[in-house]
């Protein structure tokens, strides 16, 4: 869509309703109807499509216009599934409603029976990467993802529900977890090789930093004591990313926190960085470390999105090579759903944190090029994998790793958050942000933007600054 | 480049020097000729920039000029290297050079050294799937394939330094993946799981045909014997993927024969069941079996030729799903190297056993798309990966997988194929094809094209047809 020269403002020759690239009060109003249209359609369409009443779970490969075209179960996804669902009965209104509990509970209860399997240490459990319709384990990866989705999916579930053993599922599971990442890896199943060195996989302490938060988020004290170290700990090995001296986020480093030979230690992946950026933005908030605040914005906000953005056709590239090389990745150049999510979320929280007007600026941009190219405005649900040049590639709604995606925003209608330090309350308006990303399409920076909305002096500097 | 509506003929408006999409004996040797650079360009890419005189073996990541991007040695492509040197100094007089076979021999103790590791079940070994630069394993796939090119490696290497060690190396090792493939697979080190059911994917017998074809290769009767049975076997796995009524060669079958479910059994590879064809061809030669032959022409090379190519912008899909799904492979449409060499080869061997001059017309088409597309005219060897549309999606010359990439077909310079019933001697003038595909890029097809030509009757037949 963008047809940039070097240096060019590509975002002034867009064709959105943005006027010259300035971000206006009315149109963060659009932006925000247009996000909670696509969220409600969203949710409709996993509602009408991806629920099997036959064998519990969801289907999670559906086609273009509906179609269940495998009846595969990613666990990765049913665990988002069942996340979302509780998130969005427990924290928006018109989504309280009994049958999106009934769905969440639903998924939790195939979820607990079969997701589960005995891992090769003994007394460990892993959790199957994918199950038949019925629930059949068909492979296990030698990774920890399948649990952290587990995870969040239980923790959310027993909050809906009230159920406390969920909640100590979940616990017991993250303890399994924290064992394998920190003290030894062996039940993960790998064999140890000498030239398997250990890695500093940003995908790992992120992971693990939204799982502190969403485990500790209003359960007080005795439980946020419990996974302080861990988040702090997390927060370390994310900021060892930052590299060629503050230049460059690295996708892979070493334990030590130092730059790894060869394409593994050259990789960069902006989406992930992304969204290291927002899980940090939100661990500042919420501990008042405005030094950490800064390197968030800095290096994992404006950083990747200086150098992940395709100056050419627009978007966000997949992968690169620090060094400029062909990444390997034969995917490298394709435009994906998620990083540009994770892109609304990071750049918004981001400015509602510090106001700067480049920020919004930034928003619009991503904004534009996301929702031109990804909703697909015939059948419903977006698309989730462009090819450079923006054409779609792939014209399926949900497959192995896509499945619904939203990026939710709540209000704090939970009692609960007055309880804890909460940089947005400081901030703004009482407002409590807590964001989500979940497994496929789309999103509702929705309440981010009626943040910045409550601030309408935020709003009128940028106006000042711009027009 | 082909911008064709559905029936036209792409053939004819393409930029080649073909006329009017017509195969001329002129055309033929210019075929041949640019063959032939095309092969001494490449061998002098790998001779000049990939061997490493450190630690041995050879640099596979290799960037668009020939600068090595990743140390990382994959075995794979070790394997096939060796291979492919051996190959061409023992059966082409241009490279019977003492540089060549030492190379060959370096990479050959390289793998010897390192490659081998323990596996997971008591005095079994694996070969890793790479290796760091120093020769330690880093990763070791679940699979067969890097010992099957370990396996290749060995014995073409004994061909060329009389070594019986490699030899029965070689055999001990292909004895180990038939007890894998055929009797318990455990040691291969798959978790079994209840949902993970057996399947017959192409590529398994597809590439114990193709070592069998290797070791048995001028070896005399005792050898020919001892892996007869397992040749028919490889045959009947590989008919099985004929389905659909005949319709469709489909990846991945049940053991049984019988389609699989989901995205799995509907998956199709073009690239492999055109690479099945020539196998099944060569087979079918050296057995005198008319009835393979016809089924391996009707059924894997015209048949995944026309599902395979893409009328809108020309060349071979990388994955297609049978039932027009879109596949879940990200890079389902992009158009790879290889494929393009499988058909080239397959094409041409049908043709020169069946004279149908249909099959010279859809050679030529390969053939332009293929030099048109893939060669760097700039600074020597090929790309490897195209998008859709045929733009360099990939600049690298080699990667985790791809090598360097030759199809050879050698002349019948080996007193001992006398020996065996050859059905190339009865139908031609003695000439014997053997071919091999390697590691990467490019290729050869050059002396099956001698062949062609050493039957002037047969150009002529299609002159006559097509003028």
């Amino acid at each position: 869509m963008f047809m940039q020269s070097p240096g060019e403002d590509s975002y002034s020759r867009n064709t959105s309703g943005f006027s010259q690239g300035k971000m206006s009060v009315v149109k963060l109003e659009e932006c925000r109807e247009r996000l909670r249209t696509e969220l409600d359609n969203v949710v409709d369409f996993w509602l009408k499509y991806s629920h099997d009443n036959v064998h519990g779970g969801f289907f999670t490969c559906i086609g273009k216009d509906g179609k269940v075209y495998d009846e595969l179960k990613y666990v990765w996804l049913q665990g988002r599934q069942v996340w979302m669902y509780c998130r969005l009965y427990r924290t928006m209104d018109r989504f309280h409603k009994p049958e999106i509990l009934e769905a969440a509970k639903a998924g939790g209860a195939f979820l607990r029976k079969f997701a589960r399997v005995p891992g090769t240490s003994s007394g460990q459990w892993k959790c199957a990467f994918c199950l038949t319709r019925d629930g059949k384990a068909v492979k296990i990866q030698r990774t920890i993802f399948s649990e952290c989705f587990y995870i969040m999916a239980m923790d959310e579930l027993s909050r809906v529900t009230g159920d406390e053993d969920m909640q100590l599922e979940a616990e017991e599971m993250m303890k399994q977890l924290i064992y394998w990442v920190q003290k030894d890896s062996s039940g993960l199943g790998r064999p140890q090789l000498p030239g398997d060195i250990p890695i500093n996989s940003m995908a790992v302490p992120m992971m693990l930093l939204c799982l502190v938060q969403q485990l500790v988020e209003g359960r007080g004290q005795e439980v946020v004591q419990k996974y302080r170290e861990l988040g702090n700990w997390c927060v370390q090995q994310i900021l060892q990313h930052i590299q060629r001296n503050g230049t460059a986020i690295l996708e892979n480093v070493s334990p030590e926190g130092s730059e790894l030979p060869g394409c593994l230690g050259r990789l960069q992946n902006p989406g992930h960085a992304l969204e290291a950026g927002w899980f940090l933005l939100q661990f500042s908030a919420e501990s008042g470390d405005e030094e950490l605040q800064r390197t968030a914005i800095d290096k994992f906000v404006e950083l990747p999105y200086q150098y992940g953005w395709d100056k050419e056709h627009g978007g966000l590239f997949y992968f690169l090579d620090v060094d400029g090389h062909c990444p390997t990745q034969l995917e490298w150049s394709m435009k994906l759903w998620w990083p540009h999510c994770e892109a609304l979320i990071a750049i918004l929280m981001a400015y509602s944190q510090t106001k700067r007007p480049e920020l919004l600026e930034r928003f619009s941009q991503v904004y534009e090029y996301t929702f031109s190219h990804f909703p697909d405005a015939k059948s419903g649900e977006w698309f989730g994998y462009l090819t450079q040049e923006g054409r779609v590639a792939l014209d399926l709604k949900g497959g192995p790793f896509k499945g619904k995606n939203i990026i939710e925003l709540d209000n704090c209608q939970d009692a609960r958050a007055a309880e804890k330090p909460n940089y947005f309350n400081k901030m703004s308006d009482g407002t409590q942000v807590s964001v989500k990303q979940m497994g496929t399409v789309v999103l509702a920076a929705f309440d981010q933007l009626q943040l910045v909305q409550r601030r309408p002096d935020l709003v009128q500097v940028e106006k000042k600054t711009l027009h």
